[in-house]
């Protein structure tokens, strides 16, 4: 039995990747399909939530993320990314966290964001 | 009590955050405000010296970084960036590292650097 | 003795760190000397050989990736990147991943790869 745990696991990547007392996700984003005309308000709602998901399914969640970086399709969108990530963060549990700017991999996505958490 | 431990925690945003043996921070730049027409040699030294202090406040020091991800505002920034990154490092201490160009939170930022370190 | 172990320093970066159970790897890519005027495919097959051999002289291997952050040149190289990434790939294996745009160090080089793996 492998000390490395991974789940939802295609041809390219997996979504969690447990090892250790750390969990790590795959790049989360809203999705291209069914949210591609959405503003970076609704984007980083829906990436919020799926990293919510995927850490719950991990065995952590939103505050025990240690690490988190951020990707801004343009910078401009940071404040309005901001409003939602703050508000989806609990007092006193805030990663350390980096936002850049980047080009993501379809031109619709406006957000997309890279965390490491500490299992419970 | 919790097994992670964060310092200078804003709605934001954590410092500092330490988990098991390693510590992470935030992604550091020069101050916006007071440097903002800083050359990259000046904010690159500026951003290196806040991560001392982070470091040396977390329980470690810039010998014990096992990666670091540094983002420069303009890749022709390298050569400058590199003279004061290399003065700064002690022999024999280097970490893993990766330089990619990215544009930053705010459009006088030139340098921003977020590093993984193991506590003392 | 340290806790941590550094392999090929120079003044700027390692390409090789271990600490505790893990490994952090140098930002990987083709050799900008040799390979100037590859294409993404060979890039991308250079590089991952080079991940290859770096890893298993870290102790560890391609099936213990735990994280990767891949950056291309550009971002329309998606597919072709991929096409070589998912054949590196064993089935079952695939880590957590996050792939942005950004323009890397030299003007010639279209991918880099930072990971973190698990040391065997």
């Amino acid at each position: 039995m492998s000390d490395i745990e991974r789940k939802h696991t295609n041809a390219r990547m997996s979504k969690i990747v447990r090892h250790g007392d750390l969990v790590y996700l795959c790049g989360q984003t809203a999705s291209g399909g069914t949210n591609a005309s959405a503003d970076i308000t609704a984007q980083t709602q829906e990436t919020l939530a799926r990293v919510d998901a995927l850490l719950t399914e991990a065995g952590s969640d939103r505050a025990r993320i240690l690490s988190a970086t951020l990707y801004l399709r343009d910078i401009n969108d940071f404040a309005a990314m901001n409003a939602v990530w703050e508000s989806w963060i609990a007092p006193g549990t805030a990663p350390a966290r980096t936002t850049v700017e980047a080009r993501l991999a379809s031109e619709s996505l406006l957000f997309e964001v890279t965390v490491i958490a500490a299992l419970a």
